[in-house]
């Protein structure tokens, strides 16, 4: 119990925020970390908000506003997970004063705050992680060691979906996620399946997008008609820098799929394909010789995948969204705590919002838009 | 039994030739058809081939050439299964002589020859089928049927793919389906999904294409070494005239698949999926108001799915590839002889031709095409 | 075209009539068979049925009862696809005028009777065939195969079910399905699953029954109430000959079941599933050395799977249930011609009858009947 | 933060032990508990095992003993995770010390100590709770919801299975899972399914059992070769109450399968079926009106499947098996807090200890066993 302590400031205690919180709680107890977290601090929308968190989640403190907490002398970690449009305010606020951060997808609201977030970070010499919670899969993680092992030979196409339906109904009211400035259904969700593609595949450095709203107007909780201005689905070709081509398509009036972030991969010698509405399963083909057994192979995860076996010692029992969160929370504290690059920081996040704006510039000009 | 007869004239006994003849065999049994048909004659590439066919799968004659059945006063309908470059010489040969035309697809290897094509068969005045076979599947029209029941709402999206994996194979001989004349995924495997589309969707307005050639050298089969120009996957954004968007896939290398022929249909109220590798199910969601019980259901073909009822009369038993062929041969006999319009015919085939052919023209030139 | 004719004598056009029918027509074409198949005559409940099944069906004469086409010397092959109860009778008679029986199941309505046939059977020297269709799965014959050479080791257990709902409704009209000779889920459906348990595993050396009725009173068409005795689920615990143990439930009360013809076998080195609702898959499992990558495979008929290739040369495209009942009737064709023991003859027939019996008698008892 | 605490003493941090401590620290987070929990203190098979255990998962202290642990008047609750056979004397301690008791599953090695369990827990008026974890997955509190609103009808049959694979391997060491008092694959996986079967059926008035050794002899790991005495697989039709009929099997030889709970379960008007390798799904069928878009419908765990919100607000994310864990221990926490009935205490345990044991007095006697 003597190993140091990581104090945690968390913004926010909404859905991301519980899921940081849980996350946190999980990672504590599966993992054995090399610091003791401590939830140390909330802040949230009011001070009262931030006292009820406190108290319910089991924190030490609470602060009156995120400034205070991005200030805040007795945190190492600033959490963020307040709307988009705060990300970039509180992350330049916590790197000023030093700390590590750890803030929700997407990094900013767009490039020019990304890379401003980026830079800081970087001048602050201090670790970032932005929650692309996907990718901490244990079947992601299998998934790209058999690629690297060449067990599907040379990818040659992607074809990636990432679909949801809380969009789908006329009614649903507008929200900042309507926003211009960061929101719509390729920045909200495509993000997650651009990561995903290149986590698995490697740099993109051509895209050719196709962005609609299909529903061209929302009213506000208030009543009040407001013109949406961000695509309810997006569309983008792929070029990736080792040849292979591939598609994305973010979708979020996906009548009746709740979590659709699905990905097929086809290789020279074998195929691996995925859904996360079945999060606990890859499925594999490898071209063979006995044509009369070939087929895709349903890979259930367990111990073989780690870190499946801390959390569990038997196959086939699955893992749960929250766990994943814990795996990614794993990987930064690791990341910090042992002075090794993060996994996903700033400059990975800054990656994705690029990719994103690139895919809207293309969609405006009707033409592919080079990626460097 | 005093029917009129219906004498068919078959040019090819390859794979699609065979498939056709397992096709009037089981039409001809299996439905109530105002006709009685009758294998005539059956040409082949060689004298010798025919005679083998005719008396292997029982024609009353066979030709020694194609224009020589072509011009055969006894038979009422030319079927040709011959590769695609052969379709125009034959059609326009079976056209002068007034013969109804049952022409596998594509209709023809470029837009010029399927426009006289249809030109022809349009001045002869007879009936003519293009072989889209999977839009004779009673799941189809049950898809079409609920949508035009407005039962999903709105259609705002459609995610449609066709893929295989024959061409995989680096090793995998040069052949006619590499030629630039008609050949490539997008023409042979996306053909087919674009139909579904069309079928399924309503008339497409654009396209934005994006081919791709993985495997730019094959050997022939006497082992010299050939420059591939067509495609080995193809895709495109697509806009339709009611205002849905949507997007395909072609693609012919896509180890492990052996007819993903799937599509993905988002409505405002409900959705629509499904995969030709289980082509007896259809994946419906309704959105409704008991969100506890609300999924995608897994309809099962049976007797309600017309004309599923006259190939078994209990439920779950399982259509085949084949028994869609029949039905499609059906449909148009029946066009042949009440003189009704016919399902897909040259027109149609001409329309699909002209899609390609958009797709490729605006992979060339990196933008959208209109389409009308 | 100068083979041998074999001439079909069918008695019956309902539901299994027409499958034979389609069956016959589709064998002829697809497999180079020996015979030429020639539909001679056919029989019906009246005359009348018959000559209009004749027209409808392209059979060249029809007999005005059964009695005279059992009788008929223009005949080689007596089929018979009347209710359970004239199976006896009707075979006799042919048998007696020395024609070959292709009887549709179970071969009678009781133990008796099907020995007395199966003697009469053995006495005429004739072959005979009794339609146990699912047996006839390319996929079945494949997972025989992988059986017997030892991909999924020693055969431990096994689970089988044949379950459908087509007796689910209370309001559904009693029949002759109700009739204690020979009704019910086990005769009826459970006598499928018993077929396929001896077909993969082989004999089976005891069983243990457990026979329900739930719904135990029916009305006629009429309108009068019937009790009913036959069973609406049976089940079954069994042992066989080679050391495994197994069970079976034959269900026809299963709400949304419409063909789940289904088992699970276990070895010792992996295992097979199957599920008739998606009759052209096969799920295998083989135990390995990299345990990350096990999982269940999903192998799809294709041409590596006779005779699926005389279908059609491309995989994935799907057999139906029609096309299983062709290769049924190619097996009894070939076994005639060439003067080979038949798959599944009345000798098989009658095993099958016996185990349902002893099935029966092990419930009346509470108690294992032992089998041989 | 004034909510009184309720202090925790695990014994054991192996598999079971490691579920509890995430299953502790999961439900804190993600529950608004009526009380604080504390890892107070653990006990181990040693004390430098507990004392690394108190260490590595944040107790604050540890106990050299099991003895000690039980009768430490600072916990308020014991919690038993050791090997089956040490259930008996640690709970019996436990409620002499006047603690609640949360026992692993099964009860004890029989009926006798699971009675002297039981009468212990009432005569002491404490709360008890045994770990039958599936039954805490919201989607079986799902079906048994639609069962008793009627969605399925009156219920007529029942199968279940509980198959996984981890003794497949002959040369999986001896262990006491092989010992006859308290082991086998009925009591250790069979006695899951039986709590299922009554969770959604109702009560059980009759077994008849089918147990087979099919591995009869294993090596301990010291080498030396042991006769196994319990089964490698158990089977048995079950009888209940409410006037339906079913079948369990539990197999742990079942090759490929890692966690196979699963359930079919018939009404007069629909079904509902489950598998634990997709804990998240439930399959629903409800007959209805218009067969053409009859079927069974996935649905995917979310928000409206308490308490699944209070793990994630957004459905389809999944939750994990110790997520389960976590909900299962709110339910045993509220039970104490608020002096409720448990949802499976010490008397549900004896319960299916008395099942599985009529299962097994049913095989020896080769007879059904009623059962009060």
């Amino acid at each position: 119990m003597n190993k140091p302590q990581l104090r945690i400031g968390l913004i926010g205690s909404g859905f991301m925020g519980k899921t940081h919180i849980f996350g946190f709680a999980t990672a504590a107890r599966v993992f054995d970390l090399p610091v003791r977290i401590e939830l140390e601090c909330i802040a949230d929308a009011t001070p009262e908000l931030a006292r009820a968190a406190m108290s319910r989640y089991g924190f030490r403190r609470h602060a009156d506003s995120w400034e205070e907490l991005a200030a805040d002398p007795g945190i190492d970690v600033l959490d963020i997970t307040a709307p988009n449009a705060l990300h970039r305010p509180m992350a330049i606020a916590g790197l000023a004063a030093g700390k590590h951060i750890y803030c929700e997808k997407p990094l900013a609201v767009d490039v020019t705050e990304a890379t401003e977030m980026t830079k800081a970070a970087e001048l602050a010499g201090v670790k970032t992680q932005v929650g692309f919670n996907y990718l901490a899969n244990p079947m992601f993680r299998l998934a790209k060691k058999l690629i690297s092992e060449g067990r599907i030979g040379e990818i040659r196409s992607f074809r990636g979906i990432h679909a949801e339906d809380y969009m789908a109904d006329r009614a649903a009211p507008w929200s900042w996620r309507h926003d211009s400035r960061g929101g719509g259904a390729t920045a909200d969700l495509g993000s997650h399946i651009i990561a995903t593609a290149e986590y698995l595949i490697g740099p993109i450095i051509g895209v050719c997008g196709d962005m609609h709203t299909a529903i061209q107007e929302r009213r506000t909780s208030e009543g009040s008609e407001v013109r949406v201005n961000v695509d309810d689905v997006g569309r983008a070709f792929l070029r990736f820098e080792n040849g292979a081509s591939g598609s994305i398509e973010a979708n979020w009036m996906a009548s009746g799929q709740k979590m659709q972030h699905a990905f097929e991969i086809y290789g020279s010698d074998g195929a691996i394909t995925f859904d996360q509405n079945r999060l606990n399963e890859l499925r594999l083909h490898e071209t063979g010789t006995d044509g009369r057994t070939e087929g895709f192979r349903t890979l259930l995860a367990g111990p073989e995948h780690a870190p499946y076996g801390e959390f569990c010692v038997a196959p086939g029992h699955q893992l749960g969204y929250n766990d994943l969160k814990a795996i990614e929370i794993r990987d930064f504290i690791e990341a910090i705590a042992e002075e090794r690059s993060e996994p996903f920081n700033f400059a990975a996040g800054l990656r994705i919002q690029r990719l994103v704006e690139a895919i809207k510039d293309s969609t405006m000009r009707a033409r592919w838009t080079d990626f460097t």
